[in-house]
């Protein structure tokens, strides 16, 4: 259910810092309680004439959007506890890098309309859910 | 305004394979009403290297993520009608891959907030947009 | 904040022309306040073969996804507005090819999930919010 794209000029990740930071956000995940597999990450690299900050080509830059539908928050603190959460993931990964914009978002969307191999997920919490995250794939349930 | 993104690992769709896919959900959003040139369906190729499940890169993968805007679900039963529908047309074109994690969600956004060739669409179900899907074509209205 | 993803065939835009567009847009958010470097776009290229509209490969397309964030609009008069705005910014950058169906839609997500450099953006029309849009750069505040 987390999708994280990760749009990205060239030579920012490796692809060890790509599998290194989807790693990280796996972790994430799993420690709140969340089957591992629903985490996916997409890298997109942009060339700089493809990536403009404030109207300007840029040679460093990274814009992450990520797609929250298993989990919502109910109010505007949880909000903010999660965007912090985020940015332990991100921060040890990017600051790094001198002269990096680096920006993120969450949207978050209704899990109604979310299915993984054609099965409706179980609800957040349950047993079902707990026995996905063990399993760490969809089964019928 | 249905607009599907696919996601998906080299080797998963042949051109043709893409091509059939896209005439099998531009016939079901046709079938319920919306003009043809409504749907738009982008393919978007990733290596394994930047397309991870559960923080570990994967040989195959297809992660979808539509954008509904003309039409909006009212209540809980509606939208899990709406990711059935969804579901028959990704299935077919899918189970047939051993070993494919295959996903998709919808976000569902304000058809305020949204142009075609700069014209407003027509609410949904009025006579202008049947005229729309008989001609499939925008036009002044 | 705003995010624009253009999503392209080959050939609609030279680099200089994407430029343009990109100063365009950055220009139309400076004007009504943003820090300039909020405004992030990002081209994708994707061939016919994988850009289909009412199911059918396009030789010429454009689709245009915004995310918006910092600014919400609170009623139905001032999204509409908000969409002539975009129009204008888009137009005259697109209504010289022939043939070219250019669709956008706009979807409006939480500020309290967003973070630039791991920062927290100042509230929008604050102080703040106008330091930075002076120096042009997110800073601690």
């Amino acid at each position: 259910m987390p999708l994280w794209t990760v749009h990205h000029t060239p030579g920012i990740f490796s692809d060890a810092e790509k599998y290194q930071l989807a790693s990280t956000i796996a972790d994430h995940y799993e420690k709140v309680g969340l089957p591992r597999f629903y985490v996916v990450t997409l890298f997109q690299e942009a060339r700089p004439e493809d990536f403009y900050i404030g109207g300007e080509p840029v040679p460093v830059g990274v814009r992450v959007v990520i797609d929250h539908i298993a989990r919502r928050n109910p109010d505007q603190e949880s909000r903010r506890r999660t965007a912090r959460w985020i940015r332990q993931m991100l921060q040890p990964h990017l600051e790094r890098h001198t002269g990096l914009q680096w920006e993120f978002h969450v949207d978050e969307t209704s899990e109604d309309l979310w299915m993984i191999n054609g099965l409706v997920p179980p609800p957040g919490g349950s047993d079902a859910e707990r026995h996905w995250a063990a399993q760490n794939a969809a089964t019928p349930y």
